[in-house]
């Protein structure tokens, strides 16, 4: 799918070698560009040379056309800085989620701005360290572009090459829009799931055994890194306090509406207030771009009961495959304490009632 | 699964014939059981009775050994005590989400408690409606009984006999714990996810394109029904609160912390206030009971690139039942304005590294 079509032209040096750095590398020398990495650890170094993401960096190496920084977000900036001096020639970029107070600490330094392009790849996996890079992590995912004014759009241009290369879809932002759009997509749908999560840590277990599919997609990404993620939310705190405030003034009539619900002067219409809470989410969920950027569709959705044995699930999707039908999205889904999975398939208008029927036929049990 | 044993001896009397008392007739009819139905709409009691849910009640039919009320929140306590005054010998109970105030309702009527028991099928779809019925709509789902301290134990046997000849999960509980546990794993998450997804409705557009399936999973629940929802929380506001509060304690010291953060007065410990909060968000997503009740697992995952094409999907499933791996979990993502979609397999630890490895051997892409 990614072919190996490559423009960026190395040498590369990429500073950090974590999961971000390591899977950059393993893209670059899968496409046949020299890479060289830095590390302030030797085992993480090692460990991302072992896997073939380029070689050590060593004193007397041709000069970088480019350099990666992709360190935690504490030290960014200044490894942006050191690198923009000790590589005069090269562009510099960074893979920090948060881009406008990298920008601003280089541009205090006095550092050359003219070669710095900050960009986020947003990409991720729950395993972190270079053991767990792959050249694919990038493959279909967004990579937001942050150049400031000074720089050079050559320098861009190398680095929105790098993000193709590496078959990402490159978007340019200013570093202010990237770190609202991401406190607004990314960071505060972070801080609310905890928020939900954090209550579940008390609760009675009779309660937890009842959780549905609902819940758990609300706190799947609870299960976050909190060292990662306040350093994060730091950095990014004048994005994220304007809608936190938003919440938490929808939160407060909420709570008034519902508290007061049964004083003598309450007042209804209090609790129209929560009902347009929940159209406004009605909304605002519909807004979320579904498959290939466009707006969510309306799927039918056929559910279909599955034996937890090896080879069910298998066998469903092979005879769906072969109905010509395309699964436009699934959920598979378990019960506690039953023997029998539900799997949600999604398919486009009109495709639903053929699906069931064949399924029938074939002998699957459909839930609805 | 379900087979065909039915403890449930008719006649059976169900009252609202929406989603859940047309799917309760159809599990019943093709049981065997007689299923009369009553609606105040002559046109859904028509379409209930067409899909098979039983016939119309009528003047003169036989005494019913149960009686399901399934009508809307606002009117179901109203109608269990019509119903316990029209049927001295029959059993009756409801199936709304909130049980301590129908409860209430019905005892300060000084209706017969003792054939009343309370129950909640913890079962739904996104459509709703008789058309949108099926006899296998609680298979696998959790159905608490909610019997009162005056109810006779033969009743509430009554009442789980239907449950698990439905195919559901029976469990007993008290009223007040139930409305207490369906609070805090239910409508608390409902008012959460709307909440962030209310945030939506007025980002920019640009914002918006960036969303993964983190925004995705929080706030896919916040596409509920306003009306029925409004119904809910203020049925079960005495639940609701005292968590909204608490997560609004929390939200309040974040904000406080992150804002903060740049004056000259700021108490470096606060924000170990906003890592506390993703900390305890930790700890409780991990409660979260998986596959069969058990605390989730911790699964390994595979991440396969899948094209996006008609039998793909299909193809990769089964040959990954073909060897003999059992999925645990997974998950369909479709990348924004890419052809290929991303399949992420949950299989039990020590088989990730064989199914990677297999995948890879048949050509397929691993990207994670």
């Amino acid at each position: 799918m990614t072919g190996d079509a490559c423009a960026t032209v190395g040498p590369v040096k990429i500073i950090g070698t974590g999961l971000l750095g390591t899977s950059i590398g393993l893209g670059l020398t899968t496409r046949g560009v020299d890479v060289t990495l830095e590390d302030v650890s030797p085992t993480i170094l090692s460990l991302a040379c072992g896997v073939g993401a380029g070689r050590p960096a060593e004193v007397g190496d041709p000069s970088p056309t480019l350099v990666i920084v992709a360190a935690p977000p504490d030290v960014v900036a200044s490894l942006v800085i050191q690198a923009l001096e000790d590589h005069p020639t090269a562009v510099v970029s960074d893979v920090a989620s948060v881009k406008g107070v990298v920008r601003d600490e280089v541009s205090r330094a006095g550092a050359d701005m003219s070669r710095y392009v900050g960009s986020h790849p947003m990409a991720g996996r729950e395993k972190s360290g270079p053991t767990a890079a792959t050249a694919d992590l990038f493959v279909g995912r967004p990579w937001v572009l942050c150049p400031n004014e000074q720089t050079d759009p050559k320098a861009t241009v190398r680095v929105r090459e790098l993000a193709v290369d590496l078959g990402a879809t490159s978007a340019v932002m200013d570093a202010d829009q990237h770190d609202e759009a991401v406190a607004l997509i990314s960071h505060v749908p972070q801080v609310v799931s905890s928020l939900m999560a954090a209550q579940l840590e008390s609760g009675p277990d009779q309660a937890l055994s009842l959780a549905g599919q609902g819940l758990r997609d609300v706190t799947r990404i609870a299960a976050g890194d909190s060292g990662l993620w306040v350093q994060i939310l730091a950095a990014n705190s004048a994005a994220v306090v304007p809608i936190l405030r938003s919440i938490k003034d929808d939160l407060d009539a909420a709570i008034i509406a519902l508290e007061t619900l049964n004083d003598t002067e309450h007042d209804p219409a209090a609790l129209s207030s929560v009902a347009r809470t929940i159209t406004d989410g009605n909304a605002g969920q519909a807004r979320i771009p579904g498959k290939h950027g466009t707006t969510q569709r309306q799927y039918e959705h056929v559910t279909v009961l599955v034996p937890d044995k090896p080879g069910e699930i298998g066998r469903l999707f092979a005879e769906v495959g072969t109905l010509g039908i395309n699964l436009e999205d699934l959920e598979l889904e378990h019960s506690p304490r039953q023997p029998v999975g539900l799997a949600k398939l999604a398919v486009l208008p009109g495709e639903g009632r053929n699906l069931s029927q064949a399924l029938t036929d074939n002998g699957w049990t459909i839930a609805g």
